[in-house]
């Protein structure tokens, strides 16, 4: 299956605005409590996101147009994030993922990018060979493992308080794939 | 840990607004495949939405103040939205759901819930004696369960496109429990 690059921009410009209708203001029980040691909060997971729109995709995208396979990524930090965010709101941090996103985008766009350039190859640190496209696509698919973790984090948050429903909510059996 | 009803209404509230955040508009790819046979789309996660705020949680709410234990809930059909949603828009469903649960939301207000209401038992036709706290508790979680579910359903259309990156999403390895 062709992969649809519309399809694609499309989910990722929906992704700030769904977190911060989700998210902004919402009480601290729901945002900064996480499901045990060494486990991300909702905060940590959008600051994380944020460092992805820095250091991760689009840097990803130019270096394939540029050095194709020559050159292996930078490895992305997952904890890299830790560091950029000390001090910051929430509020701050889907302000400035709702903007990175937008320009990210914006150079996205400005590409123009054809099927062939989608075709084109770079070389991940640990994964070898990979696409453009394939880069992409897992842009957004890496929102949902987010927005799915998200999810997740937060309905722990009620695990006791649903008493004997627990058992019939699905997020509840979730083992936590996506830390 | 006492249940706050704050912080259940405050993220019961935001819902609707992230739904439609993330799906109005968005291409079918993403709203109207599911993961396989006898399994839901994001369309219909949209319409059981839809079908617990008319059938499940306020009007079980009532019963357990009018009618404390005496009496069981009604079952809740977990395919009875599928009567309900013929020849409409994902974008009218959305509409939908903002506006039912808008006006859930009034009513629960309204009731002006002291704690002592909210030790208050209903009789689940299944599960057994509830208390009120514990029903509103899972309706805010099964928000979140759909989200779940939504994020993991969207995802799944991408598990290809994604090439080599499929092992480092954790969304991907869901196993689907929130059906």
């Amino acid at each position: 299956m062709e992969h649809n690059l519309h399809h694609t921009i499309s989910l990722l410009t929906r992704t700030p605005a769904a977190l911060d209708a989700l998210l902004r203001d919402l009480p601290e029980t729901w945002t900064f409590r996480n499901e045990g040691e060494n486990t991300w909060n909702t905060f940590d997971v959008v600051d994380h996101l944020i460092h992805g729109e820095r250091t991760d995709w689009m840097p990803r995208a130019k270096m394939v147009l540029q050095l194709g396979e020559t050159q292996p990524f930078e490895p992305f930090d997952r904890w890299g994030h830790v560091r950029e965010s000390q001090g910051k709101s929430l509020g701050q941090l889907l302000d400035e993922f709702a903007s990175l996103r937008s320009t990210n985008l914006g150079e996205l766009r400005a590409l123009n990018l054809r099927q062939q350039d989608l075709d084109l190859r770079g070389r991940h640190p640990a994964l070898g060979l990979v696409t453009l496209s394939e880069l992409l696509a897992t842009w957004a698919a890496h929102d949902l493992t987010h927005l799915h973790q998200i999810s997740r984090v937060m309905a722990h948050q009620y695990r006791e308080a649903v008493g004997p429903w627990s058992g019939y909510l699905g997020v509840l059996q979730c083992a936590g794939h996506s830390s």
